[in-house]
């Protein structure tokens, strides 16, 4: 993508000396992917990284608690790493940290806003790191060797969300990860237009933005909105009232509290993640809790029917969360019940659909209401931009290049065609997919024709990158078709079976009601042994020919496909 | 439930002999499910199966293929059931038949619908069963045992769909499964809602409706609707149109059909479903295909650029079908490219959204436009009717009670709030739920207190019912955690260990990586048998006691609890 716009110019430069000078962006998450967000900007001299994200396990990924970015593109660069920036607190944009970070040069500074600072604290306090953790803000400005840095706060699902503009050599990119433009926050300011604007006529080489909302038409609408829809079902609530929402979001838990006292309510926050939250959001002073409302769940014993607001984790239909098990009827002094209400404030993150609506049901069976997306349309605001916002930072920003990040494939096509939309060429538009290496020269071009290998690094339980390929695809294949193990007792000397085979056999067919067939298993695996004397006497042709054997005699006789290890044991 | 609305009167009974007499419903598949829809009904002396579907099953079902009905409680009264009906041809309709009929009484009569009745026998036939299958048709008037059943044919998403009129000693009963009231279907004629209504005019005692769509406001469109949307897209589509919707829709077929011969398009079906279903519907003149613009993906090599529509199955995002293999380019004859659209005119079916929405990223991918329903709010209609549909079919049938079906139960409490809205009782609406037995009897009272037991009764391959929750709950923990057997030769006469332990593992950690890990284990269980020496002898105690020591020691060095499985082999 040769640059053919050559009015563009004044790029606002350092005084640095340029030669062969180039930056390359890369994701090490991948490009077009949601979560797992880390991107690198590199010069010749140094590398900034911008956020440290984890990605959630896709339905194949069995038994993967997370998944991280792949640093290895880092590892013989090691000593170019001048920080780590941090633009928002979310998961997939600092949960990796724990991970990565004692990979990285000892004592390196993170640079971030106050409330993702906050709970990266919290992180890797868990994890016993100690690390190098700096605050920035509105007015902090930056120089890390051939960065210049300024940071721009911004709307979003959760306090204290910024946008970073970085002055290169090679340019000024101002890197724009998830936001909307919320004219009218619940909380702090929203966004300084005129200040991004500003940022914008001192030239920007390439706008990286936020592109997850590129499908909707529209502004995202703003998050005091909610109020309305709070207030409407309070009113109609006899019962307790729940609100259940990603126990993040705090500008939702105020407004759900600032509504239940008005209506005489005490709030009750169950769920670690929720009550973590508010008591942090309290302390930090990003809300002032009303502490004489507020109670434990163990003490509600006393109020009436009717004067209860419980907030409440695991809004996505979580497996053990709070909400779950206060339906099953797990948790003794939370009961939900006719005339109560549960509002599901969320949406449906991709996977989970399943699992959400069958919370729902069975909230449903207690006899409460519930109100959720698919019956109220404005039960829920998005945290990231729709054409509307994406489109006003296009123009505020008017950049020489985009780079939608942010977003699935499908998502940064959409932010294409917004771009040209509103008057843009379809070459200023970046469509860049996994390991690409998207490489910025002085003269204004750009090359997209490098690629690094990022895989996706997977952690299970203590284990970080020891699950790969080979174990999934085993998982797989036990999942659906379980295991039968034989082990084949050899004699020494006569290569022949002495005694009977042993099998096990587990997620198969249920042993008790099968028995006469593992006999026939066992009938059959000693004929197999037995056909297979005088030939060749290396234990391993003898498996392989029992495995095969079963594998076939298996399948002829059940449509299954186990997988079979046979075992031999001299004796 | 006693009746209380004693002014309801002159149930239109058939001539026998009443005493006692009570009507059973009963659901095998479970009430508050979509679907393996098989019901019971049932009266002292018959029993009439109403429909004979499959489920699909959940995803902790792991490697389970289908879901059908339990038909346990007919066990010891076969003898009674006189006939089953099919209402239409959809699987969760029909597809139960292979498995279930062979269970049942021999040649007992099967009545069906021309179209349910071929897709029926297409599917009988490939399992080598012959059944005794009957069409019915609106004219048709049968008297099976203590019933009398009368048929209204109505529309939804695939041909000849109806509803059913039983007419029992008990009352009559109004038994309508999935339909909307389409006015101008594109295929037969839209419902006759002059007969609905004189039918309920003749006293119905309870009608049993659809309710997926409650919580739909408004009217179901028309399926004649896309018309505008199939034009307006393919006028804008330079290269090869696709469309991808669920195979059974003839009439969304035919739409597509109709607008590619309007626009001088070849039309190409891919993928079996879709051309085993587009030439019974012609042979069974559903629809006249158009011969001269029909062509196999083995003709298409001459047609120019954009003068083609491909018709492709796997609107479900399914791993294997043809829209997935063509988008992986394992189709060499039919590739997607620049210029190209693809129209998913289909709903997500819950559970598939992930799948769905990673194939539109990679046709994305492929440079050509796709459209579907998240970014183009008329893209598909559902073949069930919204609050609208519902409702009119509740004023004109009017009936005693209600008992919403086809729902999960979040849409049957959203029934009954819409029957409360259009001026019915609260007490005139059942919700049943899983093995409910709702039970009619003369004096007009209906009872809900007996229960009987449904299972998920799953097949895998072969097996039927032979993957119970035992199995189901040892594929769980295999697929997250993997599995380790640690086979431990033991010397018969000392009781200890005669050479190494041997260990096998699959789907825990990668072997290769961690062969020292291994080598520790054996050492770990080798210790552990030598602590038990001289304890107790039995190898009941050894096994358990290894499986103990065993987890706990991968759990503190791992973080996982793979499956421990040790087998003892005597030496």
């Amino acid at each position: 993508m040769k640059n053919e716009n050559n009015n563009f110019s004044k790029l606002n430069k350092l005084d640095k000396p340029q030669g062969n000078n180039s930056l390359k962006i890369i994701s090490l998450g991948g490009f077009a992917s949601v979560t797992a967000n880390m991107f690198v900007y590199e010069t010749s001299r140094d590398i900034l990284i911008v956020d440290c994200g984890v990605g959630f396990p896709e339905e194949e990924m069995m038994g993967v608690d997370l998944v991280i970015p792949d640093i290895s593109y880092l590892n013989d660069k090691k000593e170019k790493i001048r920080a780590v920036i941090l633009s928002h607190g979310h998961d997939d944009h600092i949960g990796g940290l724990p991970y990565i970070l004692p990979q990285l040069p000892k004592n390196l500074p993170v640079y971030a806003p106050k409330w993702a600072l906050a709970l990266s604290q919290m992180k890797l306090e868990e994890f016993g790191i100690f690390a190098n953790l700096n605050e920035i803000d509105q007015k902090t400005s930056l120089t890390l060797g051939d960065f210049r840095l300024e940071f721009v706060k911004v709307t979003h699902s959760i306090p204290d969300t910024y946008h970073i503009l970085l002055k290169t050599p090679i340019g000024n990119f101002y890197h724009a990860p998830d936001f909307k433009l919320d004219l009218i926050p619940v909380l702090g300011q929203p966004a300084d237009q005129v200040r991004i604007q500003e940022l914008g006529r001192q030239g920007i080489t390439c706008l990286l933005s936020d592109s997850l909302g590129a499908e909707r038409p529209g502004f995202t609408p703003a998050e005091a909105k909610l109020i309305e829809m709070f207030e409407s079902e309070i009113k109609t609530c006899s019962g307790n009232f729940f609100v259940t929402t990603i126990s993040s979001n705090i500008s939702r838990l105020k407004q759900a509290i600032d509504v239940s006292v008005r209506h005489g309510r005490k709030v009750v926050p169950v769920g670690r993640s929720i009550e973590k939250n508010l008591e942090l959001a309290d302390k930090l002073k990003y809300l002032a809790l009303p502490k004489e409302v507020m109670l434990t769940k163990k003490q509600v014993k006393d109020i009436p029917q009717g004067k209860l607001t419980y907030l409440v984790a695991g809004s996505q239909g979580q497996i053990g969360s709070a909400l779950d098990r206060i339906v099953a009827g797990e948790v003794d002094s939370v009961k939900i019940k006719k005339g109560d209400k549960v509002i599901f404030s969320t949406d449906y993150i991709p996977g989970n659909e399943t699992a959400i609506r069958r919370l729902i049901d069975n909230i449903y069976r207690l006899g409460a209401e519930v109100v959720y997306s698919d019956i109220h349309d404005h039960i829920h605001v998005s945290g990231h931009g729709s054409q509307g916002d994406l489109g006003k930072l296009m123009e505020l920003i008017k950049p020489k290049y985009f780079l939608p990040i942010g977003g699935n494939y499908r998502n940064l096509v959409n932010y294409k065609k917004l771009a040209i939309s509103r008057g843009f060429k379809e070459n200023q538009v970046i469509l860049a997919d996994g390991g690409m290496v998207v490489e910025f020269f002085s003269d204004g071009s750009v090359k997209t024709n490098k690629k690094i290998e990022t895989r996706q690094v997977m952690v299970d339980a203590l284990g970080v990158g020891d699950v790969g390929n080979v174990v999934l695809r085993d998982r797989k294949i036990l999942s659906e078709e379980g295991i039968v193990v034989i082990v084949l007792p050899i004699d020494q000397s006569s290569h022949t079976l002495d005694g009977e085979p042993e099998i096990v056999t587990r997620g198969f067919i249920y042993i008790k009601e099968n028995l006469e067939f593992l006999k026939q298993t066992k009938k059959f695996t000693s004929q197999v042994i037995e056909k297979t004397k005088g030939k060749r006497m290396d234990y391993r042709f003898v498996r392989n020919k029992v495995q095969e054997e079963l594998e076939e005699f298996f399948f002829k006789s059940t449509g299954r496909r186990p997988m079979v290890l046979p075992v031999v044991v001299e004796v």
